[in-house]
């Protein structure tokens, strides 16, 4: 087991009506702005909850936060909290609000170039805005962490960061919020929770047995649960598993101490970049190909995978892995995630362009490992077609 | 799944090597005082380690803190801090220096008589003094919660009490740091950790399907490290996951959510109480007892374990459930820890004075279903004879 540090320190708020409980989690001094994307937490209820809860609070809003959230929106958030004197963010839907809610915390107060938080990983010299959130769709893990993703269409990159200044100080999990989701969201949360996971644990065995178990538990768990969720979306139970599951995967506690791997979110991002895959759909298409392009790498892993989430009892090695890899296909697509390109409309038109991005990144020996190289990038799309 | 809250802000800060971190953990301007037990930091170099790290810092140091600590001691240190205007806590040890160290924490401002903390739940409205960690044994998980017990020899009372504003800001765990334990204490501890997770488990079925899958985790990694590390005391890997277990089996999460038990905790205190059995051999005894007694209503998560941690095929369930039960009395005497009252030399003289006890306390209605009643108590002195 590597050296680690877990520094966690979000206030989870799990639960049905708790939504109500904002009027004690923000200070009444504060003035508040409320953050959110498209509208649908004001067909769902949400919206009213989080107004009712705050009556006695300074709101503005600010709407609009488009999936992948775009620099250029956000900057206007920073303009209005700027002049308005806003001094707490409330972030309201699911991982595009909440990253978008992040960039817009660090950069209130940033001296200089904005977008250098995202491309030059620019320190947050200057206080950053406090903020809290109501989860909506669960997936990317946003309200535990500190990632955050932007886009800027100037510059056309969609840049990852971690700042730990911009961890929620608390987030609201309400599993009755999720129920009016569009099923491709819950399959893309689903399938996006899995392979949170499976990039913290289908890489080599390193002694990390107890978060080797942990890992499993959010897989079996997610197995479990994610078919029968997508046909009882008002199971209140069901939600609420897959709302853990989703948190879980992604707040640092299963990959503590352990190699991590995070090629196939590498990939996906190219796929969503060039042909605008679904995120999830993104990662389904392309897991089953880096397990495949390094399954000798990973086969240790791999065959721990088939025995203890699968079940799966063969002999052979070799089979063995094979039919984990198929089993974790047929997951997907009985979620109805199709996990070809070719179901995307994808040809290997670009194939040379996604290898040449990783190159020009320098991008070129990464995975668990280091041995991950631009031209396994292309074998692993070869093998998706 | 019940709501919940789950909150633990303590910074770990795990592997070998990391006690040399505490120079940069505490403010340099800030006044120490290390508190420890009674030197074995000395013999195994923790000691040392401790001081090459806080050489620019200004330190005191309180040893003597006992096992099971008491509230005179205690108090000793609380006066010098006040006289000496110490500013940071600097515990050095297992869970009775850790949970010492909380108290006195709680006790420093504290206005009026200072036993009302535990005795009384007094609030702490004044300042609680900053609490740093570094682990020397593996067991209580005091270095990632808000718990703490003290002895109070006057009143002949041992009581726990849970405060959040006593949550260590950080705590280092070296696994180097536990290669010199006396074999008891490593066995202790292992039980220890396994029988708080059941206390979280081994209840009733409440949809918790994540946190069943987190706590099976523990339980298998336990079963599996625990007798290897007791032949191979300075393997780091398996030193590692036993440190990481006790952490994770009450830092709170396993049991977020879910129903809980905590029965064989306090019959278990009773018998430390009466006849001083060390913490994890009176859980070893009373467990096997608990299950007995509560198996028709533990019996769906009776099975659930005896299937998924021990992996039994039986097909009749009260065939399984007996054999779960003594698979768990196997791993406890595998590890050198005895399960019978008799291996104690306790006979059944005072069964009725541990039920009295229970009826003056009005802890007559207890367990996850507020079942348990002080006869059970006698029942499961009388299975464990």
């Amino acid at each position: 087991m590597k050296n680690f540090s877990f520094h966690n320190s979000v206030n989870i708020v799990f639960g049905k009506g708790q939504i109500s409980k904002l009027n004690s989690l923000i200070d009444k001094k504060s003035k508040v702005m409320m953050l959110y994307g498209g509208g649908s937490i004001k067909k769902n209820g949400v919206y009213d909850q989080v107004m009712t809860a705050l009556k006695d609070h300074q709101v503005i809003e600010f709407s609009g936060i488009e999936p992948n959230p775009v620099y250029e929106t956000l900057m206007k958030a920073v303009e209005i909290i700027r002049q308005e004197k806003v001094d707490f963010l409330l972030a309201v839907g699911g991982g595009s609000v909440l990253d978008g809610t992040k960039f817009i915390s660090s950069a209130v107060n940033f001296k200089g170039y904005t977008w250098d938080i995202m491309s030059k990983n620019a320190p947050l010299t200057e206080p950053t805005l406090p903020i809290g959130t109501v989860l909506t769709l669960p997936a990317t893990g946003s309200e535990m962490n500190a990632n955050f993703v932007v886009t800027n269409k100037d510059t056309q990159e969609k840049l990852g960061m971690n700042k730990p200044e911009v961890l929620p100080q608390f987030s609201i999990l309400d599993p009755e919020a999720i129920y009016s989701l569009p099923e491709r969201q819950i399959s893309n949360g689903i399938v996006d929770s899995f392979i949170h996971t499976t990039e913290q644990y289908l890489t080599y065995p390193d002694h990390g047995y107890l978060q080797d178990r942990q890992a499993e538990g959010i897989l079996k768990t997610l197995v479990e649960i994610g078919p029968k969720y997508l046909n009882d979306k008002t199971n209140y139970d069901l939600a609420s598993n897959f709302m853990w599951c989703a948190t879980n995967a992604l707040n640092g506690l299963i990959g503590v101490g352990v190699p991590q791997d995070w090629v196939t979110h590498m990939i996906g991002h190219e796929l969503t970049a060039f042909y605008g895959v679904d995120h999830g759909q993104s990662l389904a298409v392309v897991l089953p190909g880096v397990l495949e392009v390094k399954r000798a790498e990973k086969a240790a892993k791999l065959v721990q995978y088939a025995e203890r989430v699968w079940g799966i009892q063969e002999e052979d090695e070799n089979k063995k892995i094979d039919l984990a890899i198929q089993k974790t296909i047929d997951f997907f697509e009985s979620l109805g995630v199709k996990t070809r390109l070719s179901d995307y409309g994808i040809n290997s038109d670009k194939f040379n362009d996604i290898k040449s991005r990783f190159e020009r990144r320098g991008m070129t020996a990464i995975g668990e490992r280091g041995t991950f190289t631009p031209d396994d990038v292309v074998k692993v799309l070869e093998l998706r077609q």
